[in-house]
């Protein structure tokens, strides 16, 4: 998949699907517009009604109350009246095609549709039959979560001053991960100095999806001079599935300990899409510490959703 | 069933239960209620907020989605507040009655029950109950679905200058329809020039549930001079449930494809209320070709809700 | 647990976790509040916007759609963004703490979390954990149940002119009820002259529990000079499970009827939190008599809602 569905023949922002192959431009304005709407947030609790008149569809085949809710407030809070269609209890449960129940959402003016599905591509096939409405893509299979991106990167750049020459570590599951496809597209973009993913084998992805990064499963190692360490979610489910590991080992060689993080550089920031498994991938002293940045990044989820809401939305 | 109950003794509408006994001048009056909300929405993308201050309460006892946020979005772009009350975790399901619930509700000063049932009747026995507030029918059992009826007079209107005088084919299982009964109400009381029934046989109605409509299960025949031809949904399920039917063959005789739909006059209108099953009882190319008013339908029907709602609720 | 941690240093509400301990002061000023919005909504139909651009989250882990709806509209009546917060499809489902679901939403910039647990002392429990979010209790466990005391408060002191001196009688199960716990802890607060709790011995709690108030299985007695009766609840399931109860039984001995309401004082006050069981705890002659005041309840459990949420969040 490249950019260009997502983006208008003039440039403009038109559906948001992936930050693969976004202009750098682009994404720097993006966060810029969500910094300017947290400090007008900060500082008066009310924010200029974008988004009047305009309605937002919640469209989660998929669920997550956390991302969801994330959504919800950005629009909300910027005056957008917003659904959420209860995917359960919905036509496409009744044989409705996907693209008919978003042309019936489209013919009762939904401006904008906030999808999350399991399945690679669907918020771009979606975007594909769209006449008017914007898609934004909130997470689909393990390809793209863009808008995770754009708040990771918002929250390096306020940490860090930059992204720019920075050394980056995700370590995880990173076969299985949008969160960091997302990421790696996002500090590519923004010129980070070196991406790492580290893992045990069985969760590394094959090296030619990841062009530019090291893929190691040393995290030990990878963590050296790293100035930002992105931890990912491990679901208990799936470790228990591999024949050779259990939570303790994991936790031992992958898990972010306080002594493990002394490896890397003395202020380097610590991130976690969440929800954190405590004592699995991350202990607790570490999440709860200085250096962690995870509620940061919780806060700034809802301003740059606010930002690409605004851009594809606002008149 | 008389409409009685549903008028005040001065003639203003309480609630909108049916259409059935509905004086023609109140239903054009809705309807150019609906032709004006949508001019203003259109140009304007913003609408007078008659409904500020007003609580809806959606109550539906039988999922349905696509209908239930027609009305959320028709009350809330007038201003409404409105409550999706969800009966699974209601305190019907711990034993209390419909009418307590309802009680509860408007003492809550809840203004308007937007009611969904299987059971025929439901409606009305609440509005035989309400204090204050309206009930508007969104579809009870086989009997009534008002605002579907409203929609499609408007959809006809809008596209064929006028419903007086047109004739109708409804075909499917109208035995089991609240649509082809709402349907036949309205377009009665709107003049249409005939009404045509149409179906397999165990689909059928008995004949003296729709006097003044020719019944019969040539769908061929039917089609000769029809300007209007209403599809209904056909469920599977159902299907294949009789004993001498299945999906293929039910296409065959009743499903409307391109070269059935030639039958109809040139201009013929293709409706259906959706949601709609490709190559069950329409192709997709009648679906989606110029004759279709399908999208319309559903556009329609937030503008019939939002002029329902403003004549039972405005002040 | 004391009263201490949802005041702060200064004596202001900080949370609202149970009426034990609350200053009988700040008790009489929310229901002065409760009736001074009750007017402005009964004159105006529209209220002062208090809480616009806050953020309320209902935080329910036990279903309850009465109270929910309520609180869901207390809020919104007052402008505030409400969140539902399905427990079932979040992290917290996925191996997330409540504290770090809390802190979440509060990254977030949620205001306030409406929370109802079966468990004793969750509300407590978060509120320890809170770093700027107030926690309203809408129910934990057998323990409090605040804004239901406070609403019962208020519907008393409308209907007889005041609490102090007064005699009320609650029916029921006892020993499970927060209700019980929160309108005992109010009436005390508020000076009431006497308080008697019945019901069979099963029912029944340990004395320690509720000092100053009269406990007895025989409800004809308790009834002499009652100017307030408050029947509870009963969960026929709860009563299947006692060996030597079922429903007629319990009806003929503590179910309210309008023979034995003729034991009480003439003009005494019938109440229930609702939802009510017709035959079982009350009859249908005495829910719907003109001594009850079951729908005053409802009605007047919004306003302490909103007098509650205005106090713990307006700037």
């Amino acid at each position: 998949m490249t950019a260009a569905p997502q983006l208008a023949a003039d440039g403009r922002l038109r559906h948001l699907l992936t930050l693969d192959g976004l202009p750098s431009a682009l994404i720097e304005n993006l966060l810029d517009d969500a910094a300017r709407l947290r400090e007008q947030w900060h500082t008066q609790r009310a924010l200029p009604q974008h988004l009047a008149g305009r309605t937002v569809v919640n469209l989660f085949f998929e669920a997550s109350t956390r991302t969801r809710t994330s959504f919800d407030l950005a629009a909300r809070r910027l005056g957008a009246l917003v659904v959420n269609f209860d995917i359960a209890s919905s036509s496409t449960s009744k044989g409705e095609t996907t693209e008919d129940t978003l042309a019936t959402l489209e013919a009762m003016d939904a401006d904008a549709f906030v999808v999350r599905h399991k399945e690679n591509g669907t918020p771009a096939q979606l975007a594909a039959h769209a006449r008017q409405a914007a898609i934004l893509n909130a997470g689909d299979g393990n390809r793209a979560h863009p808008t995770q991106g754009l708040l990771d990167l918002l929250t390096i750049r306020d940490r860090k001053g930059r992204v720019d020459g920075l050394n980056v570590v995700i370590c995880g599951d990173i076969r299985h991960s949008r969160v960091a496809r997302s990421d790696v597209h996002g500090l590519h973009a923004l010129g980070a100095g070196s991406v790492a993913l580290c893992g045990p084998a069985s969760m590394l992805p094959a090296r030619e999806e990841f062009p530019g990064c090291r893929i190691s499963d040393d995290f030990d190692a990878a963590l050296t001079d790293a100035d930002v360490v992105i931890m990912l979610r491990i679901q208990r489910e799936r470790i228990s599935d591999l024949p050779d590991l259990d939570v303790d080992s994991y936790h031992a060689r992958y898990g972010l300990s306080m002594q493990r993080l002394a490896r890397a550089r003395r202020d380097a920031l610590v991130m976690h899409p969440g929800p954190i498994n405590r004592g699995v991938e991350i202990a607790s002293a570490v999440a709860d510490g200085a250096q962690s940045a995870i509620l940061d990044q919780v806060a700034n989820g809802v301003f740059v959703r606010m930002a690409a809401l605004t851009r594809l939305l606002a008149r």
